[in-house]
């Protein structure tokens, strides 16, 4: 592992976690209406933590591979919609936005680990939770927007 | 140029520039103090279309060349940051911390410049609009917040 390398693509994934820290849940998340699995909010920062180191980790690899051209653009596309989601949930509360930004984000995550699978086998593994997790958030998303949809936006 | 690629790193560009669509400045900026030479506001989503443009035609280059490890994590560090500043910006009106992003967007910016430039020379030219127009927007993030930084923050 080139931990330089490693070090540039957190510092990626560094400006999508700081949507995290800067858009909180806030008041407004609280008094939402949740499904009965929602997990409890701390879940959030722990994951993130550990998919983030995940994701630099395999982006470094790949990074170092030849025929890399679809899997950094695929990379790309994850780490912006990724740093888009937050604060179309949780800065502007569009719940419905968000669903289709989760679910462009969802594409480019199943289709960055496709290409990782195929270059590295262990960055490819190393985004089947991001993948997993991914999935969990977006019907977290439809199941808040379904049981709040008739209540108004609140800016 | 593979135009399919294209096309993937212009994905990745929509994901940043969806945020020039649902952050706008709106009230809040328009009665914030601004320098002199403040462009009007129709330039921005002028500049960015060609701008993103550039900057999904050079990355599909470079995604092409072989050693583009550091390149590639520079463009994914510029890519998260680029579509962090937005949401700062006009959706938090943190005109301080929305600094401290553009300040790493340009690093982010210059680094990439360099990489693409050793890699592919019109890739790399194709990103120095794009470093200037950075360079103009951080000048003007700290104009706007030297001028009003006694005025309290409204969300």
């Amino acid at each position: 592992m080139d931990w330089t390398l490693f070090l540039i693509f957190l510092a990626a994934c560094g400006g999508s976690a700081a949507t995290g820290a800067m858009f909180q849940p806030g008041q407004w998340y609280d008094a939402l209406a949740k499904p009965s699995w929602n997990p409890p909010n701390w879940v959030f920062p722990v994951t993130w933590t550990v998919l983030y180191l995940c994701i630099a980790n395999a982006g470094a690899r790949v990074a170092q591979e030849d025929g890399n051209a679809y899997a950094m653009g695929f990379f790309a596309v994850q780490i912006a919609f990724n740093t888009l989601w937050t604060p179309v949930f949780f800065g502007l509360h569009r719940m419905k936005a968000a669903m289709v930004v989760i679910i462009c984000l969802w594409l480019a995550v199943a289709a960055t680990t496709i290409a990782f699978w195929q270059l590295n086998l262990i960055a490819g593994i190393l985004f089947i939770p991001y993948l997993v997790w991914v999935s969990i958030a977006a019907a977290l998303n439809f199941e808040v927007w379904r049981l709040n949809r008739h209540t108004p936006i609140v800016t």
